[in-house]
């Protein structure tokens, strides 16, 4: 069928004669940002664009104003010479101050938003912005995350969970069982993995190089994925009680590691405490957390499950148990002995929305507001699997899971074309598409954010929810290709367990394997040495982590891009499959780049000549180069 | 310079192969609709387009589910033979509900938003949506609007007005003179005309088929454009006083037209009788209804004029006094004796918007709901110069002066290759873009609305803020290429009175023409005949004014689109110089379309055959041919 594909380039063609910017630390002064700030933002402008002057727009209060940029020196040194640099002021007028840039050429004049350059008028969706709110904590923009699901991690076989009775709803599993990915028994297999198990392994996670454990639901539940919470008050006896939990916390903080808990503030179990007596005493407090609805089964639930009731979030003592203040359950976790270093929300974003009631921007601010007060350094994620821009911008969720702008766009380039999964969540097979495709869905969902917000995305190639990375992309060279992107892309990296060492799964409760400790034939040490190395390098290159986001060459088999901070600048490419290659002119590289090649941080040899950056035609191809820097 | 560009179409191309929907009654069940309604939606597939099944995506509390849709026979008679029609339901089940479609292939899948249709996955902006909040009053669908600016249209010469004193600040000019576009001068040059002049030529409105007119501010003020009112309290003497608007209305009313004001919610004037309070007394209830600030000169103004204070909307009393209830500004004037069937609301984008504080919304509401009480039938229009998408979903302003959607585009589209004009707003000269670039721009814009605020946006092709169209276009032959599309394009159809005879004006103030009734050199017959014959066009027309939007052909010269209700369908062709021409294949055309030639109702013969539906290569040229329907 026809329709808006995005345009093949030109063979060869690449993009860094393109003006650029983004929101890293080479175009915008640091934040963060107050209300009345002037804040200095630069453009950088190659000769090839033949821009002949750049204006700034501002919307100030609805209303933009134009006005003139004016050349200077690049504001780091080794600047590739065929570059100009604009500056300008942004004044901080309004919480969220959107800009964008008017390039004058001598026959015209074209936009640079967040989403590229327009030769025509745009709408300001993408424009860039600059925000009062603050970013997530510092450590995240360093951080790798693990994500643990904690009955199939580790079996410690010492704590209270060996000798829990198993619970009435569980059907054991032995540890090497395949998960059941669908029917009466998949919520009910339990494999019996528990917190001491994981403490028992933290040093593969510091083999690894992560250094965030992030763990699923602990609290007790009915189910073994435990997003039906029947208290929110201790952790689940199976997985080891709270003692389990603080000793698991000790362990990770001893090792320089941070933990982030999962909390389900969209609805609760219908074993939960506070639903049990909202069904007993209508007159209860805890009758008003919850949603009457006419039809049965009598109250609102998650996507019509009647286990799942739905929390009503307008409820002042709802609000002081689970999210406002020092006694929240929000709160409480965090503190000592448990000292968690964050939350990921579950639902965030169906979070206090229900027909016409809408206060989710309301319940992640107070969130926020409560974790700022009870530890300053604390990260707030938010599930959002769909397009969650409009409650990125405030004073809200920190970041969010990134599927839409990361997972499903790399899924998408890089799926094994004889897969017969689903697109992921339709009911339609998946299909594989070009680069140019994937960036395109890449570039609109980054260019809805500030910079503060896309830096800190956490992107992800799978997570329990969705099939497995190696079962999505069949050849386990394309995994090599898919890692590399998720460790050299803007955002905050983060890995199921079990990805590193090739678990496979055809949808998210298939996935949900154990981590086979002891067997061999379904540990996949090369892939774990894969991750193991591609962590090393994002943690070797402050750009990788910090820098700029220019693309370079998009391509249907193949893209590259440029990380880039004030010292140092590194190249990525990523190729599929064989491609016709493409050549970085000298002039658009770093002034000092020397001949020969550069300094390979993974995968082949860069050949650096006077023509410029020769990148390879080859394919599947993951190459990380350092152009210049530390 | 390389960027973004709308990708050219392979010549001869046409985009009937696509599956369609817009909100119009062909696709949707026609509303008003309230939470919990299922709402029909139909979209439409011809078989080029290689479909197997469709399904269709709601998004309820910001979750989005995905459902079947199932095939049906056409909703109307006479469809294309090679069309196939699918159903679903939405529910309306929050007060903005979005959809999309998600369209299933041999080899993929896509999706159909507002944008079109999408190989790729894409974010939530563009996707359909039904709200319910009440569309706009069902005359104004129907409308066009004349705008007049008082003191430029008519001296009646035996008014008050002729009596008046000249005012102090005042210039007076004869009524021959040439506005002077910038200078001191420009507001204080005092052509005379008055209210009751507009009266003694109503004959020419109903000869040219306008039935709406909108007035620019009849407030006391110290210019001649009145956007700095003294007083909200009566008209300006100048004009005739609250008797010349009284019998104004009267005499329009008894003509079946209606008659609507404007309104500065944003600012007033350093004359103001409230700030001029204020600043004599500051612990009066006036002090409270502006905005401190500690720079000079000690108040908040629009853009920094200091004779245009800003209001501060969050003061109680000052809602009650101009937008807030029956005795309010926003109510008195909708009243008896003045009876005005609407406002336009000046600098909308920027009323109750000042750094973090941001009440635009809540204002827009109380705005509506004061007029829904004074006047169920008002209209509610807001100058928004800009991307209005995020203050048009609401309950505010039932639709906005569509400069982005509409003016802008057809402006760069059909510009004066030699025009030595600015870009509007912009420090770049005007430049000439491609058909695809307009038509990208358009439904960028078009794509963040419901269909009930698409359809009533005010068009228009320019105003006392810009350049005239004559002198943005150059050739009389464009003005009836863009004239035409005013007069065929979804929304109201505003005409800024003297375009119709031909005015010239290289901006706003320059463009601020007297009506040159007497004046044979200035007055172009010509002109004035085509828009009475295309403004007839439309109304002889329900599809003009009700009908879906589907483009049909995109190319850099010529752009063609179909508008269709159940009953009728209607072609639209504009090209601005010759082009390739195009047929549409019989087999996307009406069931029984006749082999000859389709009905005329503007422009050359269209020529139907058994290959389908000729478009001529000539250009410029406007056609407009019914080719279903009454």
């Amino acid at each position: 069928m026809a329709g808006r594909h995005e345009a093949e380039p030109e063979p060869g063609a690449h993009l860094l004669d393109l003006p650029h910017h983004d929101g890293s630390a080479l175009h915008v002064a640091p934040g963060p940002y107050a209300l009345g700030d002037r804040v200095r933002v630069r453009v950088r402008v190659p000769a090839a664009a033949g821009v002949t002057a750049v204006h700034l727009r501002v919307v100030h209060d609805g209303e933009p104003r134009v006005g003139p940029m004016a050349r200077e020196e690049p504001p780091a040194a080794g600047q590739p010479p065929s570059e100009a640099w604009y500056v300008g002021e942004v004044e901080v007028h309004n919480p969220v101050t959107t800009y964008r840039f008017l390039l004058q050429t001598a026959d015209g004049h074209a936009w640079l938003t967040g989403r590229g350059v327009h030769l025509r008028h745009v709408p300001d969706a993408a424009d860039f912005r600059l925000t009062v709110h603050a970013p997530a904590p510092s450590w995240a923009r360093h951080a790798v995350v693990y994500q643990v699901f904690p009955d199939r991690f580790a079996r410690a076989g010492r704590g209270p969970a060996e000798h829990a009775e198993v619970p009435a709803w569980a059907e054991p599993a032995q540890w090497s069982d395949e998960p059941v990915g669908s029917g009466p028994s998949t919520p009910r297999q339990l494999y019996g993995g528990d917190l001491a198990g994981i403490e028992e392994r933290l040093d593969h996670l510091a083999t690894l190089g992560v250094d965030v454990l992030y763990l699923t639901p602990f609290f007790p539940a009915r189910s073994n994925h435990r997003y039906d919470a029947s208290s929110f008050d201790h952790v689940d006896p199976v997985l080891g009680g709270d003692h389990a939990l603080a000793s698991l916390s000790a362990a990770v903080h001893a090792r320089g590691m941070r933990i982030m808990g999962d909390l389900t503030t969209n609805h609760t179990g219908d074993a939960h405490e506070w639903f049990r007596r909202a069904q007993q005493d209508p007159s209860s407090p805890e009758a008003r957390f919850y949603l009457a609805q006419e039809a049965p089964p009598g109250y609102v639930s998650w996507l019509g499950h009647a286990s799942l009731p739905k929390l009503d979030h307008r409820d002042p003592e709802l609000a002081r148990r689970l999210v406002d203040g020092p006694g929240s359950v929000i709160a409480r976790w965090l503190a000592p002995p448990f000292a968690l270093d964050g939350w990921r929300i579950d639902v965030a974003n169906m979070t206090g929305r229900h027909r016409d009631v809408d206060v989710t921007h309301q319940v992640a601010r107070t969130i926020r507001a409560t974790m700022q007060a009870a530890n300053p350094e604390a990260l707030l994620v938010s599930e959002h699997f769909h397009d969650a821009s409009a409650d990125l911008l405030g004073d809200g969720w920190h970041a969010n899971m990134n599927y839409d702008g990361f997972s499903r766009p790399v899924w998408s380039w890089l799926a094994d074309p004889r897969s017969t999964l689903p697109a992921h969540g339709l009911p339609v097979p998946q299909v594989r598409r070009t680069g140019q495709d994937m960036v395109a869905t890449m570039r609109d969902f980054d260019s809805a954010l500030p910079w503060a917000v896309t830096s800190h995305q956490w992107n992800l190639l799978g997570s329990h929810d969705t099939p497995r990375l190696r079962t999505v992309v069949g050849d386990p060279r394309l995994v090599e290709v898919a890692v590399g992107l998720l460790m050299t892309y803007p955002g905050t990296p983060m890995v199921f367990a079990g990805d590193e060492v090739g678990a496979t799964g055809r949808n998210g409760e298939h996935a949900r394997t154990t981590m086979p400790w002891d067997e061999p034939e379904r540990w996949d040490g090369a892939t774990f040495e894969l991750y193991r190395r591609l962590i090393t390098v994002r943690r070797s290159s402050p750009a990788l982590r910090e820098g700029g986001l220019r693309w370079a060459v998009v391509a249907e088999d193949a893209v590259a891009y440029l990380r880039e901070t004030p010292q140092e600048r590194v190249l990525v490419l990523a190729s599929r499959a064989p491609w016709r290659g493409a050549v970085l002119p000298r002039g658009l590289l770093p002034r000092h780049l020397p001949a020969g090649t550069a300094q390979t941080l993974h995968g082949p040899d860069l050949l650096v000549d006077e023509a410029g950056l020769h990148l390879p035609a080859e394919g599947p191809v993951l190459g990380v180069w350092r152009l210049t820097g530390p």
